[in-house]
């Protein structure tokens, strides 16, 4: 039995001081069954929850926000997996529809960053590193990535300036997508001399906090088929862990559970990466998204400096990644990134993503990394 | 294909200062593996963590937990419904094995709530109520289940001395078993005489916070009969939500997401009420049990103190209900509680809960509730 997506809702990423976030998760909801089209609220069997609750005033998520989208009283959990907590999502709504306990199950990646104060928020964000053993010493993100970015351009001679390539791609397409938080073009000078967060980045190198929602209809065959003319089918489900502390890795040129995850999609989907027309990845620091590259098999390891230099990854290329902006000019609000990345990707797949649309793109991919690599969840997707 | 449990390991359940949360975590694994025998670490396929994240100062548990218990690369993931958690966790393996996607999975339920001072986790656990509508006004948990005590006193004549009643009976189970936070014997007087949280509750009325962890191994048919050889098999995984707020709900003298997990549960099952040789329920407070007995069908709407009085739910009587001691006695680290009741019901139909043991107990279930019943998971389980 297929599994696919029927339905697609993206909020508006930023800045949401306007709304709490059962609105956020009702915005992204609506847009998705207007999308379906003719789905009544009472054919969700189950709804599924991707955030990371800590960072809202309101706990327990699922209970608020089914409750405002007249969700009751069909099942609802949420799942977390650090930024890749909606992927987490898209993963146990895959199993709840193959397993035939559910026909119809939405997804909701969820996510409000700015209720808490920065400096509260950044402590906290800090805990998805190992508290015994690093943030303890006070590390944080743009400095765990910052060991990456450094031990890559020691092993193969990258740049900052290639890495900062990434930005400048994903700001150009992000300037196109009305739901990303930044929508203007960068230039490589202006984001080099920009002020640094943790050497060699700057704040250009860096993906925004952001407040958003994004809203998925999935189901079996049979339902999808009947909510719409344009089915995208989930065929592969990756998904590996890595050791938490980064010293128990075995390098820092990679990101083995990428590795893992992909390896076991490309399989399962029965493609290779030379298939992927169109790619959506986890690019929360520049850095991260060559890793990305590499970690794919997009290009070989220590080729994803060449790659972006090359712009195999714009339209046009082997590889477009990130044509909506990425993570980098969308905004990360941290449950909703993988639900974001697969409306991308289903958007693309349909033919629906405008002055950005990948030509006859038919085979799509979701990259979506939790904490430095803890978990990452690889999907693949293909249009009829 | 049948889902069962093959392996299971519960931690002692109290104020653990002595332990981390994935020392917790490995205490209860190493339980679960030595109970299987013969399982390799490399032969689970996924772990699943049943947890509420933010009450430790570690965040994104998956990744410190199998780190430590040496799972990685496996995927791994948490899901989150309030005190429902780790049956969230229990649902969403048995969908995954369902599925085909994995064979064997391990299930963890694991928190510590003692990290926090209890002002700090006591406003915390309010916000698993409605923030914008209820906890702002200053509601608790012990007043969320008053409300529900005083209706039931005022609809049906219900006492609080048979609210008491459970207490008296969950302590005295709770004394046979090691596992418990609290293994003593208490008195109707003694528990009438005690200070008063919320009327009509004294202290005895109400669960106690506490640290845990509670593993199990879950798996295909065959996998499961390689394992073990008395497997427990799942038949009915009933779920189903509520309205967050009180004041949208149809009234205060049932919880109506027990009901309808309830009913889906015997239904999938195929087994009625009066099959049902023990049950472990969501006694958070002693009205919850009560509310459980007539949710699950035990006794009629209105009858829970009744039956209670003629200890129906006392071994011997016609639904044994907590004969491990309950949240009451056992304490409640709310993330292991749905694991806890699945590790008794999986012991007494294995035949191997000691003095404690309900004669020839073929088919069991656990009812776990979440926050005061925006979600309920109920499970049937079935011995060979």
């Amino acid at each position: 039995m297929k599994v696919g997506i029927a339905g697609i809702g993206h909020g508006k990423f930023g800045r949401r001081s306007d709304a709490t976030v059962q609105e956020l998760a009702f915005e992204a909801f609506r847009l998705a069954m207007e999308d379906v089209g003719d789905l009544d609220r009472k054919d969700i069997d189950a709804s599924i929850i991707g955030s990371v609750p800590e960072y809202h005033k309101q706990r327990s998520l699922p209970g608020v926000v089914v409750e405002y989208l007249g969700l009751n009283s069909q099942p609802a959990w949420l799942t977390e997996a650090a930024c890749g907590s909606s992927s987490a999502s898209i993963r146990s709504a895959y199993m709840a529809i193959k397993s035939g306990l559910h026909d119809v199950v939405a997804v909701l990646g969820v996510q409000k960053m700015t209720e808490l104060e920065t400096p509260e928020l950044l402590a906290l964000m800090g805990r998805v590193g190992d508290v015994q053993w690093e943030s303890i010493f006070g590390s944080t993100f743009p400095g765990y990535y910052a060991f990456y970015a450094n031990r890559h351009m020691y092993e193969f001679g990258t740049t900052h300036e290639q890495m900062l390539k990434v930005a400048v791609k994903n700001h150009h397409y992000g300037s196109m997508n009305p739901k990303a938080m930044f929508q203007k073009e960068i230039t490589i000078e202006r984001a080099m001399a920009a002020p640094k967060v943790a050497d060699p980045f700057t704040v250009f190198d860096c993906c925004a906090n952001a407040d958003g929602a994004v809203c998925l209809i999935m189901g079996n065959e049979e339902k999808v088929r009947q909510l719409t003319d344009t089915p995208v089918w989930l065929e592969g489900v990756g998904s590996a862990t890595a050791a938490m502390s980064l010293l128990r890795r075995p390098d820092l040129v990679s990101i083995p559970s990428a590795k893992d995850a992909a390896e076991q999609a490309y399989k399962q989907a029965n493609v290779t990466p030379d298939d992927i027309q169109v790619a959506d990845v986890h690019d929360c620091f520049t850095i991260a998204e060559i890793l990305a590259y590499e970690d794919l098999g997009f290009c070989a390891k220590g080729d994803g400096g060449k790659f972006i230099d090359e712009e195999q990854s714009y339209i046009g290329g082997k590889n477009p990644v990130n044509i909506d902006g990425g993570l980098k000019a969308k905004g990360h609000p941290v449950g909703a990134t993988g639900a974001s990345q697969t409306y991308e990707i289903v958007s693309q797949l349909r033919g629906d993503a405008g002055e950005r649309q990948v030509d006859g793109a038919e085979i799509g991919l979701t990259h979506n990394v939790g904490g430095i690599g803890q978990y990452t969840f690889v999907h693949i997707y293909r249009r009829d």
